[in-house]
């Protein structure tokens, strides 16, 4: 007789934005004829870029033709394009193999089955706050989740959690939910951490193109002896606007053995690509060429732009919600803006007074996780005028 | 310090097609100046219909718009595409509910992670030979495997596994690889079975565009209480060229509980959204709209003329191995043909001769299970010129 999964029974019965779409759908139906302002889930809105949108028609034209037409392609992506998103990392000094990169149909996918890989008897590090993704595949894998609080008293930057297992710590910089970036200086402590013990970092760069401190790492690849102990994951999502599109890449060095690990050198590497090979059948040729025409010079360009867009809100968001004499954190090498919540809210009663008075939708903080209670996340994908608009009535609405 | 997953020890370094990949590729690169023929994976060679090339193209234009821009659609898939293909199952008498049916990015990826939802204590039965996803995806899990072998004898049809437990049952028909088919009365069988013994049929449909005859079923609910009991995968990358687009659904019917099953009405379709939300993003939104298309009346009219070149391939091979004097299984409604192996030849035996002899790559039957070996795949994609040259070589080189 057929069994399930029984750690379904260990996760909230739906999946964060679900539930924020379902509150907010469940307001919009009893109030038809407000109009709801959605800063909620990190969902881009400004259109591709024409370079990119060139590409995806070329990679379409190609499927007509019996000269150019493809089928299956590498489970681990075009050969073109792994050594493009190479070619981006080496503009920062890292130097990776294409072999070292598999391309993806995106990093929630990458971040929510890299786990995988790994034994169930491993005790996973989570930030808390996080992307919901980490704690559930774990969960629902049946492994022990420890969490790292990240808050205002450490400037949102997890302690190593020196004393204790972690044998899998997932780290996302710059941060969803809280905004916050990490120095180099920083994430060399996990570094260090993690060849001492033989931990692996599951390094999320989802929201990279967001920083604009030169200074500030785009890779945990930069901070020297990272390749023997982390893999990264990246997103053409945010960089490209690819949310619908869906590209990304897992990077698993050769050399990922360090420390005191019981790997051999190459081992993780093919682990992931015969999971890869086995569980994924490539990403859609088409998007893989959009995604090379995004890493054209143009096509950088031309995205650049609408990230400046995107985090031109982010100060139209922060400013108004300072105005309105709120602790915000957040929003400035990063699209997200984590507000502290006044008075004595919890994070959903905050979620539903913004939605009642203000017809805006965030997300409840305590949806990241246990430390994110008291927190509220705005983003700032949206177009400009429904920004202003949502920022003017949080002002004019909003009763702190 | 870090754990791997250990199951990977279990299975065989590499998975078949990739092995295939790199034989072939060894053979060619030590014989500069052979032409070699490929007959091995069932990848698609003919371009996509006018009326597909025209939906992904509208699909690529709306993302260059700020009015018709999307970004993250629902992880399930396009209402609008769930429905159309809840209208073809309709037409076979099969009614679906939208919210049974999960569009992915193809049937590989949901026969990998469809045993995922389900515990590790359930004993996995697959058709041996089978596609090689199902066994690999339940060892690397952890799963206990048990076979049921598809010889001559019983016509490629396995024995229902009465008196043996068998919780997850995989059956592919058309099948992969022996091309054989299953009647209506033959699936219900198995129906019975998981009925009675509580046990879930996950049925692969890759193949069942290549249905000639109208009384064969191409889903299993057009059994009787199959929705009770099983849930059916399907994919557009055989039927409409999108093996590198990638696209494909899985139905997890809301009545999947019946039998003596332990669980509630709606509970897998729930755990199935579950899992979808939380490890999957939704398929691209460009190749939906190409999805779309390929569901429109023009979209199927075209498809099929695809279709039929493929199977006119498959009855120019199968008279051509007949005529060499080789037993040949399948190629009728279904695009690969199962030869039987003269001789005292392996599997691998007979395809490293016929690489040497003819330049011919085929697929060696005990890549896909012990009961495949001593015989041999061939598939019938490819172009026309093609397949008759390699028949060609193979009726006057291979030695037999």
């Amino acid at each position: 007789m057929i069994q399930v999964n029984e750690n379904y029974g260990e996760v909230a019965g739906s999946y964060l934005f679900s539930e924020i779409a379902k509150r907010t759908a469940a307001f919009q139906e009893s109030h038809p004829d407000v109009k709801v302002m959605k800063l909620g889930i990190g969902n881009t809105t400004e259109p591709l870029c024409p370079t990119i949108i060139a590409g995806l028609h070329k990679g379409v034209e190609k499927l007509s033709k019996v000269e150019t037409y493809s089928g299956y392609g590498a489970e681990q992506g075009d050969p073109r394009l792994r050594k493009a998103i190479a070619g981006v990392y080496q503009e920062r000094g890292v130097n990776l193999d294409s072999g070292e990169i598999f391309v993806s149909d995106g990093a929630k996918c990458d971040s929510a089955n890299i786990q995988s890989i790994f034994g169930l008897e491993n005790i996973v590090a989570v930030q808390d706050p996080a992307y919901p993704v980490y704690v559930d595949t774990n969960l629902l894998s049946g492994r022990e989740v420890t969490y790292l609080p990240c808050l205002a008293e450490n400037d949102f930057f997890p302690q190593v959690p020196n004393g204790r297992r972690a044998d899998l710590i997932y780290l996302c910089f710059p941060n969803n939910p809280t905004g916050a970036v990490a120095t180099k200086e920083q994430l060399k402590e996990f570094v260090d951490f993690a060849r001492e013990e033989g931990s692996i970092i599951l390094y999320d760069t989802a929201y990279s193109a967001f920083i604009s401190d030169d200074d500030i790492p785009r890779s945990i690849y930069e901070v020297g002896g990272a390749k023997e102990c982390a893999i990264e994951i990246g997103s053409f999502s945010k960089s490209a606007g690819f949310t619908g599109v869906r590209l990304g890449w897992t990077v698993v060095p050769f050399d990922l053995k360090g420390g005191q690990f019981p790997l051999e050198g190459g081992q993780v590497n093919g682990m992931w690509n015969r999971r890869q090979t086995t569980f994924f059948n490539g990403a859609s040729n088409i998007v893989q060429e959009g995604g090379l025409a995004a890493l054209t010079p143009e096509g950088r360009t031309e995205c650049q732009e609408t990230i400046d867009y995107y985090m031109q809100n982010a100060r139209i968001i922060r400013e108004g919600l300072v105005e309105k004499g709120l602790n915000v954190h957040g929003g400035v090498h990063a699209p997200y803006l984590w507000a502290e919540i006044p008075s004595g809210l919890t994070s959903w009663g905050f979620f539903d007074k913004v939605l009642e008075e203000a017809h805006v939708v965030g997300a409840p903080g305590s949806g990241f996780g246990n430390n994110g209670e008291g927190y509220f996340r705005f983003s700032s994908f949206g177009h400009r005028e429904n920004i202003i608009e949502a920022v003017e009535s949080i002002k004019a609405n909003l009763k702190l």
